[in-house]
């Protein structure tokens, strides 16, 4: 058997999309975060462009420069067999189409087969960009992969939801406002993010003309639930990485005050077992 | 204040080593978990050779190429202001003083202060290099250090330990005379992994003619206890970061078999406090 070509996995992780069940993406941050998803079975893994940056040394928000961000995506494609999503904040261009092209030529070149791509660039306080700007750069993205001969699976995130100046009614009508646009304009699925109560997942769900993905965060109902709901794929964002980073700060506290190392060897990967995951293969 | 010069930090480093306190040195796999160290109050950070190769996607034993291992060592370099000492294993060069000199200018470049120096390849069935040579690099790595101006902290490392063929007191016998070899050839500190009994590890600091480097194995003693016997310094190794891979498998498990997320939401470092220690420093 043959490896799968980079167009049969994007068509691979569309079809995820769209079956009664819901996707539940891991986002990994390293080559092994990635590998230890595709072990546990998960037929795609994404990327948290956060906890990716944090890799790195850099804050999240473009802090990490687009060619290390890359680098990093090629290694996670290049360990898993799985479909590889990339998140690539606002594409390293909230304000220009040809950024964002030139960084998903990257992402393909890299060997992923989807993207995130945001309205915002992160800014709290701040607006989204304009609509039409964004409905181009999904629309570009669009021909870009045609062009390519993959048909990557664009994931067009909205930030309305991140908006502090408006309240959650304004927010929800944006968000649904917005994601129709993207939908018209080719994403394949709609990332709603900072959305926690389940009534408003539900009213996404219903009003959204294409698969929703939902954000993991405190009162998020679990996976059964959203299936229910119809909402389509659910990311975890950085919450993996940081829940390793917490368990690196226990690690660390314990080694300083107790000088013990109980915390680094119970629960433990053991050595070959990553060797093992990380071989390479036929 | 300025920053400290790379040959001050290497100074700074270097003296950890023979103060009346075990160095106790955490080993990073990247950016972030050498900033979690830093935070924490170390004084240095290692890399962890076998977790830096995992992060990239391969295993264990010089797959990762030495360009894109530098790369990491320079990320952390950069991220942390302590010294950072660079786990290179056998230098990219088991059988050549060139290959292994041609790395440390790299690790040097990266703004790293220290290496660790194998004397095998990794093979538990093999044979150390013979000790002529493992001399003559170290001599190399002195003189090599002296022309750039930083006075590099050389961890010699012998595999004594790790040889299946002998028994414990030949391998004790021929750890204490590798050790000491290594030592008159320019060496600032004696790593001897893969012991952990403690009237062992006793004889090595008794024996061996300089700073001894124990690393943390189960029954290995606490460094209150390790501190007493005389050993100078105790590397943790990847057992950090293969107890974040076991956190990550069970955040895995949790998502795919119960479709809920509290190992990944529970012990976390919040996003904006990474963000701070991320931040561009003054």
């Amino acid at each position: 058997m043959t490896a799968p070509s980079q167009a049969d996995k994007a068509e691979q992780f569309r079809a995820l999309h769209t079956g009664p069940r819901i996707l539940a993406l891991p986002n990994a941050w390293d080559a092994i975060s990635a590998r230890i998803f595709e072990a546990a079975g998960f037929p795609a893994v994404g990327t948290t462009s956060a906890g990716l940056a944090n890799v790195l040394g850099y804050p999240d928000g473009q802090y990490v420069p687009r060619e290390e961000m890359l680098f990093m995506v090629r290694r996670i494609a290049q360990t898993v067999q799985v479909p590889v999503t990339a998140d690539i904040e606002a594409g390293y261009g909230i304000n220009s189409v040809a950024e964002v092209v030139e960084t998903v030529k990257g992402v393909l070149a890299a060997g992923a087969v989807g993207i995130n791509l945001e309205d915002s660039d992160g800014d709290v306080n701040g607006t989204l960009a304009e609509a039409g700007l964004q409905v181009e750069k999904i629309a570009a993205l669009r021909a870009l992969a045609q062009s390519e001969g993959v048909p990557l699976v664009i994931n067009a995130r909205t930030d309305a939801f991140h908006l502090a100046s408006l309240d959650t009614q304004a927010k929800l009508a944006l968000a649904v406002e917005r994601a129709n646009l993207y939908r018209e304009a080719g994403a394949d699925c709609l990332f709603v993010p900072f959305v926690n109560e389940a009534s408003v997942i539900a009213q996404l769900a219903q009003a959204i003309n294409g698969p929703l993905n939902i954000l993991v965060a405190p009162g998020v109902p679990d996976t059964a639930t959203l299936e229910k709901m119809g909402v389509a794929r659910l990311s975890v964002g950085s919450g993996p990485k940081r829940a390793t980073l917490g368990l690196v700060r226990r690690i660390a506290e314990e080694l300083r005050d107790q000088g013990t190392y109980t915390s680094l060897t119970e629960g433990t990967i053991p050595y070959p077992e990553i060797n093992r995951l990380l071989a390479p293969r036929e």
